[in-house]
């Protein structure tokens, strides 16, 4: 099976590295907008626009699916994209929202959601997990963890700075969904904050729990084909692509 | 005179404020691309491309002079927005330069150089100030500073660690060219910093300082006309630029 992977950035690279633990996938087509990174802080007309053009993009190549690795897109543009593309279109947001609901029986569980100010002003989430019964919902746009992850800074006085002025206040949340798709890199510090016992959401995880369940994989493949297209720059994202795929 | 401001988002209002304040436009035509903004991160095709389409966008008006506001556009792509367009193009790094070198009559001054990345990695400022014969020069990109004046963080903890994460350990400054039309909203906190003395440049002060010095400003115009266009949500634009240039 061939699939696409969408992101405004590199950020959806956590998303292929995902696929690629669970060798899902034949053959890889990743597209990086990164001519016009970010989406986060963009009207929901001009995501629409952008998500639209990437579908075109992808027609380019016989794939069998589209997963939306970007948590803005999934948000809101995922039904302009399916009307636009002629295969399955799998988002993040919804892929987070059922491995949130499955992974916690108690739905008065304090579920804290991290994202971008577009998807937080989305209310994708917490609107998708309200229809599950959840009833203590947290949602918090957290835009300075995408420079600080673009910045490399994972520990440190000033990501603690940034965690007091986000967090402080807030009720201790027994899930936080990471909704954007650098956050999984900041996974180690804010387990040290929040504690051992608060459960990540990754959208990347959550998309192969989502996928095994909805679609039949018969075959596993260890040396899929992988290619990286990016907007501008693909040399920049390939070497970003080395360092988080097969490193980190 | 009519004038059109071209910057990549917000940013190049602090520009406009000092052209407000010196009254010497009949006419402002601002245009933020606030759809694809930020161009700090991007590279200089991509930077040159949005250029060149700024350039387009302001042939749809009579204008006299168009000012480059953003200092990475400055950086990479001055002369091709030259060769596009019929009026004179003016640049904040070339203005920046002059009024660096107008400030300090001792060429071995330590200057810092603050900016996005793409201009740092232009050495724009660096390769000019070394024509004028200052040799203590120290170029630091800080593209934290963008997102946290983006988010209204002008003082407290979080800037403060980023200050010591940025800075520690650099020579202390005489002048501190603030190479980012965001920067200049962090005047306070970086004056704090780095004490009284050190000496701040404005690119907007710069610009003006340029334009009185080049071009022969007969009239003054106190309530000029003032028109913004944004490749995005123009009334976001608008309501900051009512902040921005008439409360702070």
């Amino acid at each position: 099976m061939k699939v696409g992977v969408f992101d405004s950035g590199i950020g959806g690279l956590t998303v292929v590295k995902s696929l690629l633990e669970h060798q899902l996938f034949s053959e890889i087509i990743y597209f990086g907008d990164t001519a016009r990174v970010p989406y986060g802080s963009k009207d929901k007309n001009t995501i629409i626009r952008y998500a639209i053009e990437a579908v075109e993009f992808f027609k380019n190549f016989e794939l069998d699916m589209i997963i939306v690795a970007c948590n803005t897109v999934s948000a809101y543009a995922l039904e302009e994209m399916r009307e636009s593309a002629s295969v399955p279109v799998i988002g993040v947001v919804e892929a987070g929202v059922l491995a949130t609901a499955n992974a916690l029986s108690n739905k008065e569980a304090n579920v804290l959601i991290i994202g971008t100010k577009a998807t937080v002003n989305s209310k994708a989430y917490e609107n998708s997990l309200k229809k599950l019964s959840f009833t203590n919902l947290n949602a918090k746009a957290t835009p300075l963890f995408v420079q600080l992850v673009e910045e490399e800074i994972y520990k440190g006085k000033i990501l603690e700075a940034t965690f007091e002025y986000y967090f402080e206040g807030l009720a201790h949340p027994e899930a936080v969904i990471l909704g954007c798709t650098h956050f999984p890199l900041l996974s180690d510090a804010l387990r040290n904050y929040f504690g051992e016992e608060t459960l990540l959401i990754h959208s990347g995880d959550a998309i192969v729990e989502h996928l095994e369940r909805e679609f039949s994989f018969a075959e596993k493949f260890k040396e899929p084909i992988l290619k990286f297209f990016a907007s501008e720059n693909p040399d920049a994202l390939r070497k970003i692509a080395n360092e988080w795929l097969y490193e980190k």
